[in-house]
């Protein structure tokens, strides 16, 4: 199932014990009752509390003898206006939605502009700094590539790889706004929005480009820049082969 | 003043006795703290309760030592995060929003699938029924023009004149969203969303195109279409000579 939601009013995807306050909670509690049987669903990954997605893809295993057009109708009625089901396929047993999906696309905007923007305001970081958009780019370059992203987020050490490949950012302006396209084979918790308040100090010349080279080699979160708010960040697209 | 607000939690834009839950309200509330006095605020005119305004016109007279910049920071700074103030400018005494206004662009935004958008959910009247753009756009030629529209308001029966001319509609699809744009010198009560109702009957093929002629004619409520939502609406542009 391909999904759609805006993470405002959530703590993030993943199910929590103490709360249903979650997509993956309000999603397995509507499985229940349109299958009658408990159903898991594993997505590509979580996003965090207030992140949004465009197209995050789960799969889901359960017997039914509706249609996929029929579960996507059924879901739509019941799901909350902030959640939608845009796609239903079947597909093998064997997809898994995360441990098959080769890669993923973020989208951070930045809502560049001394007036706040009342009709964005859930999906954009108000930020009213001039910005650099060259200085950024040249950032950008130099964390592009395979590198060790230590520094880059807030988990904590563990035995877990810290290693990923970012195919590419881009970055550009659209009026007030500017868009923020990171592409990588998989991001690390709180990666996207850390590399964010980096590029960010970079582009208002708080720090020179050439700079991410040495946060990157330190491994030292508290090298790289500060995390930027989870509502301008948005899951475009997850990638399979 | 131009003002951008966000409809969905207000009654509607003019101030009421019973309740301070409309725009007029709470920007006459921010001004009376800023000036120190009772100030009236004139709109180009009143949206109703759920409409939105991309740019809303409003003038309002004080004296103060602020300069526009900082009038404008002032009011964004405390102005609840669904409006905005885009500008501020000093005008002479003689010019009213209302008065001088001389024409309107209405937006209304309708989602034509099967399937809801999360993300302008606000924005949009969520239709799914298959729309033949042609036909519509040959009823909204017979609406443009001068005619008495008493059979597409809600106003009751009063001394006050129903003519309003149109200077265009115009209808075009973009992807998901079929976008219908209204300007005219002026709109009664519902008249926006009467229309659209009308519109949309005749796009689904309930009705001819040809009828609008008969219900014009007629001046009866009754013949017209529904009133749809008033989330679909954005007051986009006031116009002044």
């Amino acid at each position: 199932m391909v999904l759609q939601y805006e993470g405002t009013r959530y703590k993030g995807f993943q199910r929590q014990e103490s709360t249903d306050n979650t997509i993956q909670g309000k999603l397995e509690e509507l499985l229940f009752k349109m299958t009658g049987s408990k159903t898991e669903v594993n997505a590509s990954g979580r996003t965090d509390a207030g992140v949004h997605a465009a197209a995050q893809v789960m799969s889901v295993c359960f017997t039914t003898g509706m249609s996929c057009y029929e579960i996507l109708q059924y879901m739509n009625a019941y799901l909350p206006e902030d959640i939608a089901v845009l796609q239903v396929n079947e597909v093998t047993q064997r997809f898994h939605a995360r441990l098959l999906a080769k890669g993923k696309k973020y989208c951070y905007r930045v809502h560049n502009s001394a007036i706040p923007n009342v009709f964005n305001r859930k999906y954009v970081y108000e930020f009213a700094e001039e910005l650099d958009l060259s200085l950024m780019r040249e950032a950008a370059g130099l964390l592009c590539g395979t590198h060790d992203f230590k520094a880059f987020t807030s988990a904590k050490k563990g035995k877990k790889s810290t290693v990923r490949t970012i195919d590419s950012i881009q970055i550009e302006r659209l009026g007030d706004e500017v868009q923020f396209r990171f592409v990588g084979n998989g991001f690390l918790y709180h990666m996207v929005r850390i590399l964010m308040g980096t590029l960010l100090q970079i582009g208002t010349k708080e720090r020179r480009p050439e700079e991410i080279t040495t946060v990157l080699e330190s491994g030292l979160r508290e090298n790289a820049g500060p995390l930027v708010p989870a509502n301008g960040l948005i899951l475009e697209e997850v990638y399979y082969s």
